[in-house]
């Protein structure tokens, strides 16, 4: 059985498998995978297909066929315990989904539990593991989706992105991914971390699979437009820019861009016209001030949190709104140049982390490689470009602002259909 | 008793005045206002009374001395209805307090009750009646927060803003408001209508109130700076930019000018560097296309959204993807000039409505003084400019993007300290 989203729906469509079997590999892999720690909250296997029994005529009609998906734990889902990751909200019920979960549902798709954040989806790790080696990170803070995805226990994952949320552990993971334009998509319902950085992103197994999560979570018709894909420019954003980057990513990068090229693209030389260091800088001030105005209530109780996240909140305190201010102010300048640069270019490719997952799980690797397009508030897509030593490692693709459905195509012709 | 909010703590901090007083002359003036429909939810006197005598010492050592202020009902309070001016939510009771409500009660400020807004803080009117006049509109869609402030009914309330829900209502109601840069101030409990818009804002009776409510909803020290107020550069934007204008506020504007000029201020002219009626198209649209997205849930009950709603749900469904990319584009280049033409002027002087609250109660007036500003994300200070035939007017002040300390510095030397 095929488990590319959007193969399988057909293979539904068409009678060759029913919803039910899909259902059931799904859940033997995620009981095959008990010990990665995905899941927070799990439907049972008897839920979820009773549910689409119950429901068979809508199921079968729907786009998604009933198939089970991922929500990552700071976006509330009816009825279902929605924790962020944090004992304050142990118990929390919330009495809504998210939109973004309705519009998933609605859609035909199944709420099959709740996978681990990180903290408030900051810095301290929950206990997912790694499936390509359990002594390392599968990084953060969408561990769960990332680690859920790439095992096929669910073919998509919700997740969220403030820093480099989903960016990573789809990097140290192995998957496909996408972060939406900051502003795109409804984060109503979603727990609010920063309001200038955070956005919604999923992971999927190909980037067909994340096109038609995008039509879904947008309410707009799937249409793929591949015809000038092969003329794209693509600029190589690499460790002189970005900081430092592992020799085995550097190379996995630069012979990622010599297959563009054998595709037709054209790389052209990243002019540094931005500053990225000082975006870095920049998102860490906006983040951390926006962050500690945020929690007021959690801040009641720290005992209840997390010494990384008691740093990020004294730090946002630490910081005057006359610096945050021109942190904003940086940010906007910056951004001008690079779309005016981006005229010319239609994509940046990077190293999507530094290398492989680091080894260790206390820490959920360096968000270094995403601050500095996160808070320019750019689209990206994830896709999966090597293996080292057994390790997988992505690139990121950096899209135009609110040129999100142009990048989806762009990273589907790049990433062969 | 002054009613200024500054002058008035000082003198309960004093001895001059009890917080009971207060209390009381707040409640009296709630009574006696009635009619005007201003309240959702209201506690009663007693409950207010008593909350403060149970924690006396916590109050009268805290910033706002257990003073009463009212909430916008599309902003979460802990354990108080919150309907959003719609029959959907007849009977949500938030399991929380929004951030800003938490802020404030941290400060000393006590919820008295939820303000009437429009249907979703859209353009379905609730029931308010405007105090100068029980014919005309009060504004909206933050109508009560309006009018308890006008009124005296307490000394501040909280509102939101997308389109012109706090500037508008503020002019027809003779107010003074703060609309915040949008993301300066967390959103977090508070309804999502548009999030590339969204903003919170409040009322008072003067500036240095203003003041002070923002530098407890920041998080920050409140620091006046007027040293250099006098020597500032402004623009008169009128009806040939923003389309119609009453003669009467276009006089009331350029007499507001002539106020500034004797006050040292320069006035330059305003070239038309942004196309200030695009702006307002592509407000339409992006409000429009978020609106329809963000509220998926409640349009699964038709029945119960006004037909206006229903219009701005389908209107923003008819809006391609493309269309609203190329809306978000448009505003942020035009966000480029008007950033670039700022640097040499430090605000904008403009009619904070097309001139006094227009007769009749089925509408909220026009919005089209400020959607450009707002998809712009400009803050903005509004302050009572006069009166014609019985009925107040105001002016805005806009100011540049993420300087809104700066703005507010200047609205407190023009409007007198």
């Amino acid at each position: 059985m095929t488990l590319r989203l959007i193969s399988l729906l057909e293979s539904i469509s068409a009678g060759d498998v029913s919803s039910e079997d899909a259902i059931n590999l799904y859940y033997d892999n995620i009981l095959n995978n008990e010990g990665l720690s995905a899941w927070v909250t799990l439907a049972s296997r008897d839920d979820v297909l009773n549910r689409y029994r119950e429901n068979k005529t809508f199921y079968d009609k729907s786009v998604l066929k009933g198939l089970p998906f991922g929500v990552k734990d700071v976006i509330d889902t009816s009825g279902i315990k929605t924790s962020s990751g944090s004992p304050i909200y142990a118990d929390r019920v919330p009495f809504s989904d998210a939109v973004c979960v309705m519009k998933l549902k609605a859609a035909g798709g199944q709420v099959v539990g709740k996978t681990v954040t990180t903290e408030f989806a900051c810095f301290h790790p929950g206990p997912t593991l790694n499936p390509y080696d359990l002594d390392c990170t599968p990084g953060g803070s969408s561990s769960g989706s990332a680690v859920a995805v790439t095992t096929n226990m669910v073919p998509f994952a919700l997740g969220t992105q403030t820093a480099a949320s989903i960016v990573r552990p789809a990097s140290y993971c192995g998957t496909y991914a996408y972060v939406a334009s900051v502003g795109e998509i409804s984060l109503r319902g979603v727990q609010p971390l920063s309001q200038s950085c955070d956005t919604l992103g999923f992971f999927c197994n190909d980037v067909l699979g994340l096109k038609l999560l995008r039509s879904i979570l947008t309410d707009n018709k799937i249409s793929v437009d591949l015809k000038r894909s092969s003329q794209k420019k693509f600029c190589v954003v690499g460790s002189d820019i970005l900081g430092p980057v592992d020799d085995e990513m550097e190379r996995a990068v630069n012979k990622f861009s010599k297959k563009l090229m054998a595709k037709g693209l054209c790389e052209v030389d990243f002019e540094p016209v931005v500053d990225v260091e000082s975006l870095s800088e920049a998102h860490k001030v906006v983040m951390a001030y926006e962050v500690s105005r945020n929690f007021h209530y959690e801040y009641c109780f720290p005992e209840q949190l997390s010494e990384r996240f008691l740093e990020i909140m004294d730090f946002g305190f630490s910081i005057s709104h006359n610096d945050y201010e021109k942190a904003r102010n940086f940010v906007f300048f910056e951004k001008v140049k690079l779309v005016d640069f981006m005229r010319h270019v239609d994509f940046l490719l990077c190293p999507a982390s530094e290398g492989v997952a680091p080894r260790g799980v206390h820490n959920t690797g360096s968000p270094h490689m995403s601050r500095a397009w996160q808070i320019l508030g750019l689209p990206v897509v994830v896709l999966p470009a090597e293996f080292y030593q057994g390790m997988p490692m992505g690139i990121q693709m950096i899209g135009r602002p609110y040129s999100d459905d142009e990048l989806m195509d762009m990273a589907l012709y790049v990433a062969g259909g």
